[in-house]
């Protein structure tokens, strides 16, 4: 089901700036028996977007509330909230005073096949590449035609994701996921800090394998990887297969992190 | 008043693509007794951004009517059409059929005081900078988080817009105008192939004013600019006073476009 500002609905204001200019956030959350084992880093990214785009700071607990009534009775789902900054005059400048709007909604969770993780899923190599934008870098904003114009670049159900790079031919992430790999034997994850999503399945895992390294990828060194895998708040760690022609095998970096990623949903 | 779809009403869809990734365009139009003179263009560079997002091209004689319904009694209008590309599934990917969103409301227009069209306006200096992204750069996008960035960066009344410039250094336009300026004696406006919009009082100037460079303009070189102006659909041509402490006078390059601009409005 779906509440808007606290009230079951399905309808926002068509004056909102969260449609007139995507002027807000979202964060897309794995429940599981009315458990989020990712919910602080999800509050805790809202809360750095808000800041960021000179938001007020949400309640996170009445956040919780809202997406526990949202969940209703199902045991899996992913729960989308997105937080606007309401209405406003028309025109860029702030309101004078904001009252955001919230909405929370739960949908079925999406199914991944099993072999997906064992073996890895294939990818397109977007020709969409993101822009430098290091002001609304890392936080999950509202405003996604790249990643759109990305997805839209592909149609073939047998490719479950896209490699995005930035312009300067350093591969960023997924168009809905973040990225590891393998390179020369060293764990490394590309920075966000000018453009593309600070996964909080990311952040999970840079906790715990510490020793991996966050720094540009170039393409030419993500092709010679030994391991490629994306990391999803809401599907997990998934094996890269193969991008276009270059293919991958599944390696002990990916298993690692599968493992402690079972072991974070199981702990929660 | 407003039109939702063709019916009045003031909401959307909570799910419209519109607002989960600001997956859409917009358009605001100048009204003066139920006409438009810059109409055709306004559709023009609807019909152009819909190509870019691929999403189907609206009806333009549709939203014609629905545009003169909306201004109902006003004499004098701002018309904000807003196209989406609808409802889908949660996640990037494009709908498998389209049905857009339209939105169309009619809103006072802004009160611009006759002293700044004489004298001029002051503008800020804007520390936000438009990122590259030639994929979106030109059509009127629902992304506009930029541009809000830019307008939050002052709150005096005195100062009426925003110079921003790209993350090279060169001018691009206002917050909410493009941008002209004499140089060494030469009209010019940023080129908006890599980022800034491609506005319609913008394109009409240069049909009209065949000898303006299109070109890059580095802040350095609009310091030193003897004019400088802005253009906007809505409030039409407005000289430059100052930026931050450089100042201009306004000078023939304005008079003459300010002429051309009243011809237009008066010839519709």
């Amino acid at each position: 089901m779906m509440l808007v500002n606290g009230q079951p609905g399905d309808s926002v204001l068509a004056l909102d700036r969260g449609l007139s200019y995507g002027d807000g956030l979202f964060e897309t959350i794995r429940f599981e028996s009315d458990k989020a084992p990712l919910w602080t880093r999800h509050m805790q990214r809202l809360a750095i977007g808000c800041e960021r785009l000179r938001m007020p700071a949400p309640d996170a607990a009445l956040l919780w509330r809202e997406a526990c009534q949202a969940t209703g009775e199902l045991r899996q789902c992913v729960v989308r909230i997105t937080l606007t900054r309401g209405c406003g005059e028309r025109g860029y400048a702030l309101p004078a005073v904001t009252e955001t709007t919230r909405i929370v909604a739960a949908f079925p969770m999406p199914q991944v096949p099993d072999a997906s993780y064992i073996h890895g899923v294939r990818l397109h190599l977007c020709r969409t590449a993101l822009a430098d934008q290091p002001l609304l870098a890392g936080i999950k904003h509202l405003n996604r035609l790249e990643q759109v114009l990305a997805r839209a670049e592909w149609n073939d159900p047998a490719i479950a994701e896209g490699l995005v790079c930035d312009t300067h031919g350093n591969v960023i992430s997924a168009t809905a996921a973040n990225l590891f790999a393998v390179v020369d034997g060293v764990l490394v994850t590309p920075s966000v800090a000018r453009c593309g999503v600070a996964g909080v399945a990311r952040a999970a895992m840079l906790d715990a394998f510490e020793h991996c390294q966050v720094r540009d990828l170039p393409l030419e060194a993500c092709r010679r990887a030994s391991e490629l895998f994306l990391s999803s708040s809401i599907r997990g760690i998934l094996p890269v297969q193969a991008v276009g022609d270059t293919v991958y095998a599944p390696g002990p970096a990916v298993r690692a992190m599968q493992r402690h990623w079972q072991a974070l949903m199981e702990r929660a």
